[in-house]
């Protein structure tokens, strides 16, 4: 389905696969990207080495285009060590009770410093950068554009959309109440920035045609299948962005526990939690989530991500699902496990059959 | 557009105006009916004998299929008395802040009784019954077939949908988080009945895949024209419901404070209260909302909405849309006040044109 926006990136498929940072290896983003649509690194938590190492990986695997996703943070943090050290008590009580042998321990750093990932992004140079949680400088869109690198910036609202075409975004992904994982709205409180597709859409579309360029929209929240895809070109969009769809991919890094709780999801059930991060994202109402404890509750992105990391990389381990951070949109039991490839394929499909059986 | 949805209702349009309760009188309602869509009477809040009259009113300039709507309520209602005191004094207090001359009074009940309401809806017999806030029992189900009246009822959730199913509904309303109005959800709390359409929809059409009979699925929220239209139709609704759309209709009568209003509403704005009816609802956020006070905030419905609606109805005669209950969609700003009729056949035109720019 060639546009303007799969021509000018050079893909075949109006399909990109989210930047879920974590659970987005690069046999992950080599397979879509091979398969036609756009694979992206979620390179939120990587140390900027380690951006260049799975960007070397993705090149070694693919020559067709990819994203590098990044979540824009200051480069320094200051935690409240009285908090900390209580949220860390309550944290270990939990773990304890839970029977995970598992304790927080204090971190070297609450999370890799943001202006050398980015410093790296350059260097790794992926065909787009992808951007949540605030707008990039005019210094680095320069930065940028020097490397003919595609910028699409995220937004929950209509202003956000706004400040990422003012700010010089190549497009646009809205990402809608629907959707799995970290909000990114950073010009609103969370709760305000809760804006379903059905609406957004149709908005950012009247808002971006004030603009004297084109400024594509990626739609992104609750499409699993075809005829989300193609819903959401008839509202408007170049492209459609899938995260949880690709969860249950075998590529995907995501835990095992977490894969097979998808199915089971029900819609009442995936909520916006700020207890594993600090920062609002969504998913599964799990045991972890019920039994969080105040002191946590209280911390900010990244002190609190950085203090749960370790407890879920041990709850992956143990299969404990219920103590994971289980991200998930709220169609997620939709999911249907099978390799990227042929989700891809099978995608593009049932776009092309909803539309041909669409009475003219 | 026809398709067996539209067939078995005898209407031309796979498009239902819905039942705002306090504004779709009789000439909205009947004029959505005669331009091919399925008008309906928001009855909620009317007495028996009042839903008599307007029932024979739309009876009056249409004979075209239409519904009426209710609320499913208990009969009678216990109130804090001194709950509802503390109430009194604060919004007193508040209003008089405001300037506007006006004082609570203790009415003489809660709400019309519902069982009376439902009576004469039988007796008024229209085409089509709407209920929403739980779901009818066995008895009124039989009430209403013996009637042939088409039962739709509202859901908020999967499970809401199947609650309805079983329950005997020919159709089911599915209510996205992108609604306006009160919330229907019945079976969870409001804040986990928020499911955007673009996961709501495909998430129920597999549920209701399992039923032996078919229940079509109507789409709400958000959809604010054509193209919406044509989406939740991909996304298997067999028609759409806009509520929002329709208030700017010079038929409606919505304040004309809070008409003026809807298009300049930002989307992070339109937000879930409880303050005005004591059970959410989306609207916006204006200075009522803001300086709710707190003892009004903690009473149930329908006995804040009791206490409420004469400062509303005061809030609208003296112009002021910031005191008012101003219900609306995330998409508000994209109304078009036009009549009714005309609505109706625009939105029908832009569907269709839609439809015909897909490329094959």
């Amino acid at each position: 389905m060639s546009s303007p926006f799969t021509r000018r990136l050079d893909i075949e498929h109006p399909l990109i696969q989210a930047p879920m940072s974590g659970s987005t290896p690069p046999s992950l983003v080599a397979a879509v990207s091979n398969a036609g649509g756009l694979g992206s690194l979620g390179a939120g938590y990587l140390e900027p080495q380690a951006i260049l190492d799975q960007a070397a990986q993705i090149r070694a695997l693919s020559d067709r285009p990819y994203a590098i996703g990044l979540f824009i943070l200051p480069d320094a943090f200051e935690a409240d060590l009285e908090a900390v050290a209580k949220a860390r008590e309550q944290l270990d009580a939990l773990m304890a009770r839970e029977g995970l042998g598992v304790r927080t321990s204090m971190p070297a750093q609450w999370a890799p410093r943001y202006s050398d990932q980015f410093a790296a992004l350059c260097e790794a140079r992926p065909a787009v950068a992808m951007f949540a949680f605030g707008v990039i400088t005019p210094a680095q869109l320069r930065e940028l554009k020097q490397r003919d690198i595609y910028v699409i910036g995220t937004a929950t609202t209509v202003d956000e959309a706004r400040a990422w075409a003012d700010g010089g975004a190549d497009a646009v992904s809205l990402q809608g109440a629907e959707a799995g994982g970290h909000r990114s709205t950073f010009l609103h409180d969370a709760e305000d920035g809760m804006i379903g597709l059905f609406a957004l859409l149709p908005l950012a579309v009247r808002a971006m045609a004030a603009y004297s360029r084109d400024v594509p929209l990626i739609a992104a929240g609750g499409i699993m299948d075809g005829r989300g895809v193609l819903a959401a070109e008839i509202l408007g969009a170049a492209a459609s962005q899938l995260g949880t769809a690709f969860l249950t991919c075998p590529e995907c890094s995501a835990a095992e526990a977490w894969k097979q709780d998808l199915p089971r999801v029900e819609d009442y059930q995936v909520t916006t939690i700020r207890g594993f991060s600090g920062r609002a994202a969504r998913g599964l109402r799990n045991r972890f989530v019920e039994a969080m404890p105040s002191a946590a509750q209280g911390l900010p992105y990244p002190i609190l991500n950085a203090l749960t990391a370790p407890l879920r990389r041990a709850a992956a381990a143990a299969g404990r699902g219920d103590l994971l951070s289980e991200w998930c949109g709220q169609a997620a039991s939709l999911v249907r496990p099978q390799p990227a490839a042929e989700l891809v394929a099978r995608l593009m499909y049932e776009y092309r059959l909803a539309k041909r059986t669409l009475e003219p």
